[in-house]
Order: structure tokens, then C-alpha cells, then sequence
């Protein structure tokens, strides 16, 4: 297991305390509580309390036990996961945990604890109304993936910050499970027989796979920006008047739509899966509409952000041709609906799931949802390019999934 | 000048012979005869002639003198031509030259010597007919740009060869002078005042800025396969049996149409130069009309041979979807049409200007020539999604290169 880099060790809870204060993070003789928090799939996860403040040390482990057997997995994603959080840190501080450290070779990054916060996945699962998470992510996504793209970076600083994000490790879990695996009868698959038929339906349908072709070479092919690359809301930090945006260690120069996609994915999929959570009918429909304005939300402040910075000045000399940036909106929001249609795709027949459905106590409805969901990101995938604008989008949404909530409307 | 890199020396005559003797491509006591053939712009090029064979010593200048005073320029792009030559060499040996040697401290390649072949664009303004061209750069662009496409290799595979490929410098000089400066009035282009006038009604067109912005973001971002990067025709040999393709220094993982284009551009280019040289009206008609079959054989050739090798295999799960394939050389083609308006805009306005045009004796000829070079060009930009297929594109050629040409048609 160590063998992998030199230097490398997997870690102890005594041995983050020793490091935090051999860093001087914490004094030589103060008492300290060292928890192991992690899900112990991909990283160790060290939460260190001393007398005034507790610090997180994120160690990556050589290999990735959620996706097979042993799978091996390079502890360079360590490193890329730190930089990543200090690239989006010049720009939105306020919305990534400071880092205090970055050790390439022990594979680790010692940073601020959010543990005053809940994750965004379990905040929606119970329900909790979260009014600034929408304009948060869509300020986030603004100035992360506008800071690193063409419009602020001449193409000689584009291509050194890309060279540092190559992830041919992270990325092709993402080709796999996101793109490929799920449109074809892969032993990687993860759904319920039940499902098979209307499975075999979506994999015959030859429009559909077409589509997925044509945004999987945008993933293999476009590098438009720094992207984090996994924004589902379990990377989320989430209070009523915080966000913070966690675990970039997928990021890489890709197609800027897939972190908003990947959000709007997450959303969708909690819209759905309240149906067989405890909210009575009215509630239920108010909190479908706060994710709906979550969503809203998040493109307004994603394009209001970006047309400031570009007001603001752009090395790209074409970047205030008429019409140029408008159709570039275009793009990113057409690239996103289709991108959120894979992503909510994979999390119903893939091998990760998502707790928002996979907790639905009722089979027969967590079945219908899982249905529900696959038709929902088929038809997004697909016709991607016929939404004018988020208005039109949000109003489909509400038709599709309201139509199948069975509560008072 | 020997600074730039350890060990880096700038070679004579003598030092060529002598290189070649140490590596034993010639014995130690036969008498060698060397000149130095290159422009002395970018590149000191060396034929050295025993009694048997010649070869060709091709060293890089660490400076540009062709793009401005002193402009230094990267070594390393020795290293990227070497290595694309035997890129190409792996799947079209019969359509590059044989390299004997790289060697990346003195940034110099030792090739096969073309020399008993003629540079394409010299053999074209003397209205050659090279009867098997089109088909052998149909069949160069089919090979090469597959095998380092999505469809031959796996992601890593694509991600490993890309990150070799990494060529700042001289794709910034494409980025300057194809994409930006043509487009505004900047000190870099060159062309006579009396263009001004037609200059800046093109200035003005946002239309044609909006769709040069557009290909310029697809040259920045679309990383599809590794593309020679200036395939004009003065990076060709050529007889009316043989054609290889020279001088990939500017190759990187970029669009596949910008290859496509760039040599129809030059073929575009010279059916309007055949004005202002000698051929008779009728012999002038016929040439433009080989040059139309060249550019329309090159096309199907490419797409048979991307056809042909889909049809043998490919690593992409997607890549057999019932009108995928068929969308990506739709998408290819069109893309092409821009870029080649691209390549034909700069060449009228930019820095590098082609001999086809600049050779025109009649000064009022050949700015007519020009002026109908950038309405062609500029129609290519906008339109180049509204053609149905290369019938239509050679159709659209003729009639409007045709109309201005004077003769009888």
C-alpha cells in the first residue's frame, strides 16, 4: 500500500496529531481529540480538536474501494484536490474551506473544519429550506469556472493551468460510470430487476445514446475551464446562511456546463424523491418549488456573474463581439441541461447512488421515482437545446415531476 | 542565442556532416557535401549529400525572425515535430519523410531529403496537375487525425499523448496571427492601403467577428485529436506520384478541421491567384476545376478512410450510434469550411502572406485577387454551416471564384 510514492504513509489519528503540531497548528503540549471521520472509501478523514479550534487532515488512500475490488487510484487526485480549493479560494473565499496545508507526498491537505455545517444532500433529504444556496452556487460557479477560462486567462496561462489538472485517474471514473456504463447492460450497473424493461428501452433508444455520445466528447474534448468535476450536493457544506464547496478531486480543463449540470442533477433528483419522504402535500409542493428556485437561482447569479466579469474586462479580444457572449450563455445552458440529464441518469442505474431515492423507504414508490427519474433525464438529455431560457426549463420541471407527486397542486 | 538550453549549439556545415558521421549515416572517410536550404527564418536546414544517399539536418533557431525582430521561440518545438513526424509515420509512412533521428538537446531532426520533390505550393502556381494529391492528404488527415482521436485511443491514452503535445508558442502565433490580429487593425498585419476600405467594412461585421470567435474558442479548447497545425501547401512535397506532408512543429490536440481546412484554404487561394499568372482561359478554367476536384477528393478520401476505420474498430463505446458518426463529419465538415476562410482571411491581411497571390505581377489584378479572397473567405466563416455536403461546397466555389475571374467559362 505504501509502496506507491515514496515517502507515503497511511495515517493514524496520532499520527495527525503529531503532524498538526509538528506544523505548529496546534502547540506542542495542548491536549488534542483526533476523530477518524471519513467514509473510509477513498480517504482518510481526520477531525482534530484542540482547546480553541479543530482542524480537518484529508489523507488519500491508494486505491478506491467504492468502485471495485482494489481499484488503484492515483494519489496525485491529493494534490490536485488541494490546489483545486486554492485556485477557487482567489476567487470565493467564502465558499471553500480555507486550506492550511498541502503535502504531495503524504497525499494530504490539513484545512478549515466545517463541521458546524451539514451536508447539502442530507440538509435536502430532511427537508431544510437553505434560501441562499442557489445564488451562492451559481456565484460560485461564476467566478471559479470564469477566473479559468479564456475570457480571464491568456491561452499560455490556460494550458499551464491545465497541465496541472490533468486527471486521467478521476476523470475516467467519470467516463465510466457517468457516461458510459449506465447506457449499456454493464456488470457495473447498479439497479433494482424490476427496472430492467424500462432499461432496455433507454438502451435501445438510439436518440438518446446519440446525445450521450455527443456530451461525452464534450467531457473527453472541451476544456473550457477548471471545473470541479463532482458538484453533486454530498460536496456541498451547507446552513441557511453558508455554503461551502468541498472535495475538487475530480477537477480538471473540461466542458464548464458539467459542475452546473452536475448541481441542477442533484436538485432534480430531490425534487423527486420527496414523494416518498414525510412532507405532507403542501409542504412537499413548497419545498419542490425551493428547489426549483434553487435552480433558477443558481443560472441567474452563474450569468449575472459572469456578464459582470466580462463588463469587467476580458483577455479575449472577440469576448464583447456582439452576440458572442450571449451565444456562449446559450451553450453553457443548453451543455448543462444535458449534462444534469447523465448525472441524474447515472445516480438511478449506475453504481453510485443517491441517499435522496435509495432512502425511500415505500419500494413501490422508490421504484416509481427511480422510473420517473430516468424518463426525466432522458428527455433532458435529449432535448437539451429546445429549453429558452431557465423560465422554460423550471416550467417543464415543475410539469414533469408535479404531474407525478400525486399531491394537492 | 546558446543560452536557451544546456548543450544547445547552433550547427554549421561541418557540424552536420560531422553529426551524421557519429551516428554512422555515413562512414567515417566518405566525402560529404552540405548546403544550408532552409529560409534561415525559423530553421537552420542542412542536405548532406555522400555518395550514395542525402539526408536532411533540420535544427531550430531559438528565435521567430519571419514573426517579428528577435522573437524567441521554444526549442522544444524541434522535440514536437520530431515526435509528430513519427506520430504520422505510424499509421502514413508513405506520406511523411523517414526520420533517422531526434534528438532534443540540439533541437534537430535528421529525415529522409525530398528534394527530388517540388513544394506544393510552388508546384501549384506553376499550374501543375498532381492528379493524386487530394486523395493522399484525404487519406494523411483520415489516418492521422483518427488515431490519436477518442475513437482510436482511450482517454489516458489521449491525455498521455496530448500532455506530450503541450505546444504554447507556436500555437500562440496561430492564436496572433490566424485568429486575432486579421480581425483588427493592428500593427502586425500587412496589406496594401487600398484594401483598407474593404478592411474595415469587414472590421465592422460582427456576424463575421462572432463566427471567428467561435472557431477561435474551438482552436483554444477542442482538444480532439493531434493535428499537424499549419497544413498549407508549403508544408508539402509533392510530384504527380508522391506527397508527403513536412514541417508539423505547430502540432498539438486541437480541432481535426483546423488540418482540413488549412489546405483548402491554399487550394482556394490559388484557383483566385490563376488570374493574375499565365495560364490561358481555357487551361485556367481546367486548373481551378483540378483544384476543386483536389479539395472535394481530399474530403471524400477523408471521410471513406474515417468510415473505413470506424468500421474496423473503435475504443469509444459510443461510436457505432445509429448517426453519431454521421453527426461528427457533419460537424467536421462544416468546422473545416470556417477554419479554411480563416486560413485564406489571414493570409490576405496578416503577417504571412502566400506566393500564389503575392507572385501576380498587374498590381491592379492581384488587389482585385485579395478583395475577392476576403469576400470568399469571410461568406466561408458565416456560412459555413449551410452547406449540404462537399458537392455543395464545390458548387458554391465555382460560381463564386468562377464569376470573377474573367475567362470563358
Amino acid at each position: 500500500m505504501n509502496a506507491h510514492a515514496p515517502g507515503y504513509r497511511t495515517f493514524g489519528p496520532s499520527d495527525a496529531c503529531d503532524y498538526l503540531r509538528h506544523l505548529g497548528l496546534f502547540t506542542a503540549n495542548e491536549p488534542l481529540e483526533c476523530d477518524e471521520i471519513g467514509d473510509g472509501n477513498l480517504n482518510l478523514v481526520f477531525r482534530v480538536r484542540g482547546a480553541g479550534k479543530s482542524l480537518i487532515v484529508k489523507q488519500a488512500l491508494p486505491y478506491a474501494k467504492v468502485v471495485g475490488e482494489n481499484w488503484p487510484l492515483s494519489l496525485d487526485r491529493a494534490r490536485i484536490e488541494g490546489e483545486a480549493l486554492l485556485e477557487a479560494a482567489k476567487v470565493v473565499p467564502a465558499h471553500v474551506p480555507k486550506v492550511h496545508q498541502l503535502d504531495p507526498v503524504l497525499a494530504l491537505t490539513v484545512m478549515e473544519d466545517l463541521s458546524h455545517l451539514t451536508i447539502g444532500r442530507a440538509a435536502l433529504i430532511q427537508g431544510r429550506y437553505l434560501p441562499l444556496l442557489g445564488g451562492h452556487i451559481g456565484d460560485y460557479l461564476a467566478r471559479t469556472l470564469y477566473a479559468t477560462s479564456h475570457f480571464a486567462l491568456t491561452p499560455r496561462e490556460a494550458k499551464a493551468l491545465a497541465a496541472r489538472f490533468v486527471n486521467p485517474d478521476l476523470c475516467n471514473i467519470t467516463e465510466d460510470l457517468v457516461f458510459i456504463d449506465p447506457y449499456f447492460d454493464r456488470p457495473s450497473n447498479d439497479f433494482p430487476e424490476a427496472l430492467r424493461p424500462t432499461l432496455e428501452r433507454h438502451w435501445a433508444d438510439q436518440a438518446l445514446k446519440r446525445e450521450v455520445a455527443e456530451l461525452t466528447r464534450l467531457f473527453l474534448c472541451q476544456g473550457e475551464a477548471l471545473i470541479h468535476g463532482d458538484l453533486h450536493t454530498g460536496s456541498l457544506f451547507v446552513s441557511e446562511s453558508d455554503t461551502r464547496v468541498i472535495d475538487p478531486e475530480f477537477a480538471y480543463y473540461g466542458p464548464m456546463a458539467f459542475d452546473i449540470g452536475a448541481f441542477w442533477a442533484n436538485l432534480i433528483l430531490s425534487s423527486l424523491s420527496h414523494r416518498g419522504h414525510g412532507l405532507e402535500n403542501e409542504a412537499r409542493r413548497a419545498y419542490r418549488h425551493f428547489l426549483y428556485d434553487t435552480l433558477e437561482t443558481s443560472w441567474r447569479h452563474f450569468e449575472r456573474g459572469m456578464r459582470e466579469q466580462l463588463a469587467a474586462g476580458s483577455v479575449d479580444p472577440f469576448a464583447k463581439v456582439e452576440g458572442y457572449f450571449d451565444a456562449q450563455l446559450e451553450r453553457w445552458f443548453s451543455e448543462s441541461i444535458g449534462f444534469a440529464g447523465c448525472k441524474a441518469f447515472r445516480r438511478i442505474v449506475g453504481l453510485a447512488h443517491v441517499a435522496d431515492i435509495e432512502s425511500i423507504q415505500d419500494p413501490a414508490i422508490r421504484l416509481e421515482v427511480k422510473e420517473d427519474a430516468l424518463e426525466l433525464a432522458a428527455n433532458l438529455i435529449k432535448r437539451r437545446g429546445e429549453f429558452a431560457g431557465v423560465e422554460a426549463l423550471r416550467a417543464y420541471l415543475e410539469s414533469a415531476i408535479d404531474d407525478r407527486q400525486g399531491d394537492n397542486r
